[in-house]
């Protein structure tokens, strides 16, 4: 393990405050449809249905939200091509894979972690 | 990237499916709460009082339904000295650990872009 806590609160003195930066993207990146939407566009760029169907469980009215937030923080590009029927393309920015590179490690422990854990609490 | 989601896919196929173990254990571990609980802790054994003061904006009841979790889950051992008073102790199990090898990087870079991040939405 490289960052220790330590390390992380000397950078960051307010990662633990209430109301802190940290808090509020941590709310937007690791909240459940956050984190789906953007492992589902690590694969490439999608289009608005293929991110509806590919999501299960996603309202329409949730992913609209999950990629505005997304987009207002610079993670997620949307495109709107001007064709018949209007094409919406959304993908990764650069940052937004940068994050990806240190969210994708952890989702796939969860992924293959989650059986086991659930077990034994069953 | 070592981790694609391909590999994800492939490795499990539910990942995306709602009601999956995988999303189960998401909601855990990467609810605001459950984050800020597991970073505490990893930076070694925490009193019940430390964790409450640790964390700002956490209520008695959020801290004490979040160990709980995380303790069914596996990731975290409750100790309970027979003293008087009391004293109850917290620490990551290996698998909370392993978890968070994982995600210290994560948190990491979260903490150092956030700022960045909410200038560019607001």
């Amino acid at each position: 393990m490289t960052v220790s806590l330590s390390e992380l609160r000397a950078d960051n003195p307010g990662v633990f405050s209430d109301g802190c930066p940290t808090r509020t993207v941590l709310d937007h990146v690791m909240g459940k449809w956050g984190v789906l939407v953007l492992v589902t566009l690590s694969d490439g760029t999608q289009r608005w249905g293929e991110l509806r169907r590919g999501i299960s469980g996603i309202s329409e009215k949730m992913l609209a939200s999950t990629l505005k937030t997304l987009e207002a923080d610079g993670l997620v590009q949307r495109t709107a091509y001007p064709e018949v029927p209007p094409r919406v393309e959304y993908a990764l920015t650069d940052l937004g894979r940068d994050l990806m590179e240190r969210m994708l490690p952890l989702m796939a422990w969860v992924a293959d972690h989650a059986d086991g854990m659930l077990d034994r609490s069953a």
